[in-house]
């Protein structure tokens, strides 16, 4: 363990700025939060990208929102084999031990696993297709959308689609898994889909009714 | 798809309420980050925990941290088998393709998942043993941290000493993949290793030369 | 109870326009707390005024926080006499059984009930200091407050200075209750003291530091 | 005063949003009622819980409703007695001052303040009998519900029911205020009963002619 050294100083910094001020300002609330335990409304599943700030963007305060962020924002199917699924692994302690309301898929544009997965699918990054590359096979998990966007010619407008396909494969992967079937019948959890434009701010959410995205 | 609802209009409020206050002052620098990319400087792993507000402890803006979340920030072993390791994709993008300098693990107290990890070995939560648990299984990383932790008879102390052995495992497994002990040989990457009390606001470090975690 | 009549027709209109929108949007979150429990970090005590929309200015939404309204958001002094202290009640559920991490006393201006607290001290109103004056019995509890700003002259001036001692005097009363001195002696509850300007929307806050109430 | 404490900053965030687009949208309006005075419709009496979000359900906008909120919605008897009744105060002030045209009385399920006078009455919370007990004594104003409820075996069932009676015995208890019969007699005022089901959304009120309550 030689090769791990101690916090870097500009983060010492920035922290010890959090508890001079907003941890002053909530240490009640977040001893209550120690010793109560977390009841979060919402699980939100996003990208790791670093120029999405979920917290912000929904103006998250601690104990809010249960988050999972991974490639892409991918939620493979249901798959109960014994093996390590991280991703399930999150989904199915928000949904039954936490019973959190609602879970969102939030994707975005610029999205590099996006189109690292475009590139696969269209022959032009091999590297990708290697069995000992993580990221292409986590990104397999986005092939059933590929196969709906791959006629558009223009790259550009197919990777945007793909972004959005990025939410809907994974919407159609979580009702796969029984508990959040089960938790959504009996009005206990809604799904909800959003694409979110890094440049531009805006914030689509997918309406069943009007058959894709629409801006918020 | 007619399970999806909109965004609830409570998030629809903060949203807007973000859209005209901090996306205004930022908009140029959100708009370069959409164009240029994103150039993260570190990657932290932490837990989905609502209680864990990285991004408010190191007062982190867009661009800054590439973030994966996941149930107890865990880290799998190397293990390039063609199965989906969402994880390990992470960190292979975050290393391999954004280059960031720090690969940070960061833990948490009063962590459920590393407490039922304690139960299932212990022999508390046989629920968590079978095949069909993505808790139980994505906790089986952790196993070789309640090894050396199991002789401890009180139960808090134990599950206390286990959430920072989740912090060591993860680093210790990250090392197992080549493209991180190359970056680390070549000085391009260093590893940290971060446990945080929800209640206190405290962040300890691990300090290999301290032989253990030292308060910041 | 032939006296009592059906819920009038302009509410049950805007009853199902709720249920229609804002209902259907968070049934989840609803069904949550109902069986869940509640979990509020904050206790409000504000006026019944109809103009201080506390809710509003706060963004509340269902179950964040523990609302006590009562004339003139005044809180009386521990007396535990086995009479009947509905205000004290509240306080005590908020602080043991909820263990909220923030109680807020928010006045207000233009405050009816402290301007006939005002007018009863100077003796400008004798019919509420009739024993039969509930009002005038309740605006008791700021006599206290009376005696520190009678030497203002100016009436509106003195009603002003009067407003924002019903928040320090509601202040000061509620660390005579045993369980809220513990619990901020403990560092799990802080106290806040608010007045709100409602035609100029703006808040003031107390802060001790600064000896006074200062713009938010 | 040094244990008070500004205003916390994710308060401040949400006021501030409020300011710069409700208070911006309806500043004409706001400085109207701060200078002419508030003329609410209604007087509403709900419970402090944070999950019966009243100005929700009926699109409460300032100026509309007088909120008096304590401890399960109760109005104890007319007790002139000269000591405080903040309840009584409040009642006096919106039929004698502000002559509102309704007195509401919400009641709500899920009440933790029922249940625990239910606990108290059964002898199952003996802590709550204690004359130090601010719940325990409030909830003596319930005691006449209880009785006539305490047939019923299951607990659920008859907790239930007592919900109810915590509305029926605070209208029986309104209408024992000489000025809130003589508003009746006269034909300026209506009372009014309603109970709500937080998780289901609904709203039942009482309607005398088929004696007992109703879906709306």
């Amino acid at each position: 363990m030689k090769r791990v050294r101690p916090l870097p100083s500009y983060l010492v910094q920035r922290y010890k700025g959090w508890k001079a001020t907003k941890y002053q300002d909530n240490q009640a609330w977040y001893r209550h939060l120690a010793q109560e335990g977390q009841h979060p409304r919402a699980m939100i599943i996003c990208c790791c990208d670093s120029r999405v700030h979920v917290t912000a963007i929904f103006g998250a305060d601690q104990g809010e929102f249960f988050l999972h962020r991974n490639i892409a924002n991918l939620v493979p199917p249901f798959t109960p084999d014994g093996q390590q699924h991280g991703t399930s692994a999150a989904v199915e302690y928000a949904v039954t031990a936490l019973k959190v309301a609602h879970v969102i898929v939030l994707g975005h544009s610029n999205c590099g696993g996006v189109r690292g997965c475009d590139a696969m699918c269209s022959g032009d990054a091999p590297e990708l297709n290697d069995k000992t590359s993580f990221v292409g096979r986590w990104m397999d998990i986005l092939r059933p959308g590929y196969e709906r966007v791959k006629k558009i010619k223009d790259t550009e407008e197919r990777v945007a689609a793909l972004e959005k396909q990025a939410v809907l494969v994974s919407l159609e992967n979580l009702v796969t898994f029984p508990f959040v079937a089960e938790a959504i019948e009996s009005g206990h959890l809604t799904l909800h889909g959003l694409w979110h434009d890094i440049g531009e701010g805006e914030i689509e959410h997918y309406v069943p009714e009007e058959g894709g995205f629409v801006t918020v």
